[in-house]
């Protein structure tokens, strides 16, 4: 397996590649005998509670709390709100059935034609659909609002090309759906929780993004604006990390959920909702890791510290276990998740080679000699660089160093978002830039047509039309018609 | 509002209907328009995220890591292991086809006939046939043993009576799955996760477990043996609380999963499985609650203490804040939760029932008066009962009255359970005693045929074979058939 690990391709040579492998040999995901479905493993899963847990206290802080709704969703609900339906109809796995019996000739179980739905239902691809019906009875009154509701939920999109966590045809997620009494409560929502998101993204995940408005094309289907965190992995391509959308009243009218406000009339409710997925596992990875393997902010490491032994007996064993076992019992106090890997049927090598595959934030290595020098080899993930630290006081100085790292990755990717994003002027310039990667800000004359002809000819979308976007004036670099800002294009995963 | 909190029906009029109305009044769940699937609201989602929490630590304790498997298994998996699929083909939802279409006839949306699956997907009713065959190429070795994986998942089965929590077509729930190079370890892990969750509903839920064994014609479908925790609710019926299984080799051996063991031979690896579900809640409301709504236990309610303030004016209520906030800071800084309900928009009264009904355990109520007298109402929801308390140290009273709630409860349903436990001798007193609800100690000939007769006749099933049945010579109440242990009858939910 020592050698399996050292297997990894190169960013360099084939970033995609590497990224599959690294999924795979890191223990993170698998694929699952089901076309497009994963297996999340162990030490993934550990990586995404850790995720959850963080997301879950942020939303409850801003007043959400967490319900559950129906897995499954009729086929004519989906229809009710004509932008969704045509947004998510040619990816729905469909379930027409409700029994499977033994093949009257002898060939194994089939499904029992006499149990067939009067009306299909739908593997819920999103569940705005039938949480709306749901309100419907939740709500009756400005008393009611606003009602802001999350579920932590499996979805399903029949994807035809899938990658694990980046797109697969089942996938984890949360989705926040609230209700407000008006337009203004509803798009500040949106916009709030599209904060929440890029906290978590920089503060956690340590990956740096840019916050935008969707354009009109790249809009959830039946949203009226959709916000979105950016995100660019090093590759140069873009990765959509996290949408909120303001969805008006159009869940409201499909569904026919009104209140009445406080003038005594009734009024349509406004909505937003919004969520992030596993496909944040897939930013995670390709932003910070390298060609030894996972690089894990110590802020979401399983594991974030890691102390191997060197002995040559058992009394040198017993000798580091008696210096270790109040260290390891110290940093646990602090909050720091340690794991003392004093397994012998394996060696040092190779428990370093796993534990930096595995992206352990840092490593400590403590011999006989270290202890009687007190002093201890560290070694940090994000640089590998190693440095002899004094036993006394380690405890504190890997506390600073977590926290060290975790500034540096944000940094590094922050950096190298910034020396990959041009702003860019001419048309040719634009073609030319784009095969490099990176982010274009550009000019852009404001209609779907230009920007799916630029699509068309680039293969590079509109990431979004940044928040803070400063008001320029300027030419669309392919029409040349007057643009007020310019907006991000990209290539995109 | 106030008014339809009083029309709960009461337990000794229809036990069922007060049950089925209480979910619905106390928030913690409804019918969703999908048959036989739940929404599960904030309120009732918050215990169940309590319990999960729990459970959780408790898995995690014992070595147990979560992962993610997929929702969706292919037909022929299920197939693979005979009495597994022969429990669980008639409640199977089917996948058929992967996409909807607009009706060229105008007639809507449909199903996309050229979109239909070779092979049909079932929505997992539970999950060890994917596991399985995920686990083949986990495990090669004894060093890859044991493996102790568990994950939170939403299942499906196709039930035709549905009743909320206690049974419904999709559920929440927790399955873990364990595999073992040996048939004692797999045993006593199946009893020890049996103990876990026996502790937990005796610690958490305040709910006295019988642990038994499940007679052959009541296992898992698929297990050698199934292990099971049983409680009684107040009208003397039996709930089935958590089942832990022995699947011997059987999984194994159908999806061919062999590892080398120390002695270098090939051999099939031993399993368990063992669930809870949201089914948990129906036991938490039936085991405790009472005609006024919701009981409680401490230990797993979203509110432990609600504060509500008496006063006539602003300055009073003023005045009741400054006493009020810096106890609410303690008793969150004791780790315990805490509402105060300020709001103006609701009368005192209505508050009292509404907090009674939800089942908080403890209210505390303050006006301008107390703070005088330096005292404040303490009313216990397990027994209604108000006492006046001192302001001062009122947070440490709080403390140990909770504590004291917890123990209270579990006593009041274990002296329920002791007092409709009987042991029987005869057919005649069986049948009678039956009738009056309750568990019956019977000695029983062992054999399905007799257990399937007593069934028809009285509705009553073997719960189990308790852990701890004392040896006793003894003859079969149905056949006279010598028997060596009384084993639990009951009607069951």
């Amino acid at each position: 397996m020592a050698k399996e690990l050292k297997n990894l391709t190169k960013r360099a040579d084939n970033y995609s590649q590497w990224y599959n492998e690294l999924v795979v040999k890191a223990d993170l995901a698998e694929q699952s005998a089901v076309r497009g479905c994963m297996v999340i493993k162990p030490y993934g899963y550990a990586i995404w509670e850790k995720m959850q847990h963080e997301l879950d206290s942020m939303f409850k802080q801003s007043g959400v709390q967490n319900a559950y709704f129906p897995l499954l969703i009729p086929k004519s609900f989906l229809s009710k709100e004509a932008d969704h339906v045509e947004g998510f109809a040619k990816e729905c796995a469909v379930v027409t059935h409700y029994r499977l019996m033994n093949d009257p000739n002898g060939k194994g179980v089939v499904v029992d034609p006499s149990a067939r739905l009067e009306e299909e239902l739908i593997i819920r691809p999103t569940s705005e659909t039938i949480i709306w019906n749901t309100y419907r009875n939740w709500i009756n009154s400005y008393r009611d609002l606003p009602l802001l509701v999350n579920q932590w939920a499996n979805v399903f999109r029949w994807e035809m090309r899938t990658r694990l966590f980046l797109r697969t045809a089942e996938f984890l997620w949360q989705e926040g759906h609230t209700a407000h009494a008006t337009k203004d409560e509803a798009q500040d929502k949106a916009i709030e929780m599209l904060n929440v998101y890029g906290d978590f993204a920089e503060k956690f995940m340590a990956l740096p993004v840019v916050k935008g408005v969707k354009t009109a094309n790249e809009r959830f289907a039946g949203a009226l604006e959709t916000y979105t965190i950016e995100a660019m992995m090093q590759d140069g391509k873009a990765l959509q990390s996290g949408t909120s959308h303001f969805l008006g009243q159009n869940f409201a009218k499909a569904f026919d959920v009104k209140f009445i406000n406080k003038e005594n009339q009734l009024e349509h409710v406004w909505a937003t909702s919004w969520g992030v997925s596993t496909r944040l596992m897939g930013a995670l990875i390709m932003t910070h890791s390298d060609d030894n393997g996972l690089v894990l902010p110590p802020k979401l490491a399983p594991i974030q510290v890691v102390i191997v032994p060197i002995y040559k007996n058992d009394e040198q064993l017993e000798q580091v276990n008696a210096v270790v076992d109040p260290i390891v019992a110290k940093l646990r106090g602090m909050g720091i998740s340690v794991k003392y890997d004093n397994a012998d049927n394996k060696r040092p090598g190779f428990k370093f080679a796993d534990y930096e595959l595995k992206g352990v934030p840092v490593r400590l290595v403590l011999g006989a000699r270290d202890i009687e020098a007190g002093t201890v080899e560290v070694m940090r993930r994000d640089t590998l660089e190693k440095h002899v630290a004094q036993l006394e006081g380690i405890e504190e100085y890997v506390k600073n160093l977590l926290d060290e790292i975790q500034a540096n990755i944000f940094t590094k990717a922050l950096n190298h978002r910034e020396s990959m994003t041009h702003k860019v002027d001419t048309w040719e310039e634009f073609k030319e830039q784009i095969e490099k990667g990176g982010f274009i800000l550009a000019h852009w004359d404001g209609t779907t047509e230009t920007e799916e002809k630029i699509k068309e000819e680039t293969k590079a979308t509109i990431r979004c039309i940044p928040m803070d976007a400063e008001e320029e004036e300027g030419k669309c670099i392919y029409t040349g018609k007057p643009s007020k800002r310019r907006v991000i294009f990209a290539r995109n995963y």
